[in-house]
């Protein structure tokens, strides 16, 4: 394992130091916390959190800022950030309008959401949380893993919340785009966290593994290396199932941390190519990686013209920008 | 080596196709070429041509649009276009008012734009070359390559000419921005060409290879893997020795393929803190990779208002955005 880094334990707090000092103008660092916060909201708006463990970045923190969040809370890697965190994150965000918590599907990041929900509502801030949960791979909707559908949740809600809507609108909206998002994973090479020497897992120079999570959970299956055609296939199919069946679609393709652009559009060509479907907007790159990992995941979004219109909306964060 | 793709002859078309697929509003394929050019330009604007090799994606078709390319050309892997390529390009570009090639220093690249200009003005379409060498890890000025230092060449240069700029203005800040520009790499590993199974050279597991090009080609140094902060040193040293004193800073930090948002940011902060000068513009991310080369490489550019201003001006590309 070879990585860019000085001392592995300090590596998320050097990130969230390097993203701020790259984009001073957008973000800062709460301080003494792993909290990054927009430098100027308008007033009176309902204020967006998102957060989780670190590995995933853009995610959470490349996406604050205008028509997205209002703040991210980094927890170490693929570590959830404890409730104090939370609760930084939604005392910075309030406006007095309430709080949305958007939190993907795992245990600790749900319960230390909860709980700074809990220490909020004694200070007086509303909250509401919306839990993500898009990963197909598990089959029990309970169990589901939120992953890089997440991203297309945090735009679209971030971008109804500009225009001064109120808390349950958000939360309506989140949770809407959440019943219509869903996505699957496959990985090339497993990813190594920074603290310790070996890969998450072994992965054969022959193999891949189809329905992975971003911190390196096992799959559904792991079978032999296939072409992007057929990957593309066994992922569409997948995620198609849980969609229905006549709506146009916003279609993500994410990169999961060291997968090249070429590779990426080559997929993405291939997905194009066998989805007989109604594209309305197609995104492709790196948006919820998992450190190291070569692979990609599928995402599928079934929208309407409201959830539309907010993904065409304006946009200003580090790693997401249009006009 | 595990790559996502289908036949490795095809894969450069498969790229330009997906990303067309997925940006079809913003870009489009010239018909039989492996040249991308921009939906739609303002009238009677200087055209801005770029291209070379392929996987250094995104460059150049990435940079495509509004306030950057009119076209760009994509060779096979790590192989200059022909001649003929580059004159598509060129003609697409045209819209009376003459076309600048902005070509990173390699000899087939040069020596196969030379024969497009030829044919170009053998049409009668005035063209221009501004050769592109920010690469300091060459001490021969002439033999210098260009890296990553051309995306911000590009993106000052097409900034200008968006304005209705003549061909000799477009040249005259092209030169002006190469002459202030420069750049270094390491590698962390070595990148494999997708039609071969091995990697481009080897590097053992505690070493790393200082002032690397973007085609793997032998850097000036291999040594033992050092800390980001180490290698910020060692970049900046080398980079700065070449840059006026005195000048404010365009930064950008530029991952070669398989290095993730975290550790490019982590080197960012290193370098930030080393670089006691005022630095106006940051910028991290993938904008000239080589393949899936792990590493990263460091430019900086000496602005004055004038560059300044075209850094900050808008862009509407592919893999660049700013409004």
């Amino acid at each position: 394992m070879k990585k860019l880094m000085n001392d592995p334990e300090r590596i998320v707090s050097s990130f969230l130091d390097g993203l701020v000092a790259a984009n001073g103008t957008l973000i800062q660092r709460l301080e003494g916390t792993d909290v990054i916060v927009r430098r100027s909201s308008p007033p009176q708006k309902v204020g967006l959190v998102s957060g989780g463990g670190s590995g995933h970045e853009p995610a959470h923190a490349g996406y604050v800022g205008k028509g997205m969040l209002d703040a991210a809370v980094a927890g170490e890697v693929f570590t959830s950030p404890g409730a104090d965190q939370f609760f930084a994150a939604i005392q910075a965000a309030d406006q007095g309008e309430g709080v949305l918590l958007l939190i993907k599907n795992y245990n600790g990041d749900v319960m230390n959401g909860e709980m700074a929900q809990e220490m909020a509502e004694a200070e007086g801030i509303k909250t509401e949380m919306v839990i993500i949960n898009d990963d197909v791979a598990v089959n029990d909707p309970d169990q589901r893993r939120g992953i890089a559908g997440t991203v297309l949740v945090q735009k679209i809600t971030g971008a109804l919340a500009e225009t001064g809507a109120s808390l349950q609108d958000a939360k309506r909206i989140a949770e809407k785009t959440v019943s219509r998002v869903r996505s699957m994973s496959v990985a090339l090479t497993p990813c190594t966290l920074p603290a310790v020497a070996q890969p998450s897992f072994d992965l054969a120079e022959d193999e891949m593994e189809v329905g992975i999570g971003i911190h390196g959970e096992r799959g559904m299956d792991r079978r032999e290396v296939a072409s992007s055609e057929k990957t593309a296939q066994l992922l569409l199919e997948s995620v198609l199932k849980e969609i229905p069946s006549a709506a146009p679609l916003a279609l993500l393709i994410n990169g999961m941390g060291s997968t090249p652009l070429m590779e990426q559009h080559v997929f993405a060509n291939d997905v194009i190519k066998q989805l007989d479907r109604d594209i309305q907007h197609t995104y492709v790159g790196d948006y919820m990686t998992s450190l190291d990992m070569a692979g990609v995941s599928l995402t599928l979004l079934a929208v309407d013209d409201e959830l539309s219109s907010y993904l065409q909306a304006p946009v200003h964060t580090v790693q997401w920008t249009q006009c």
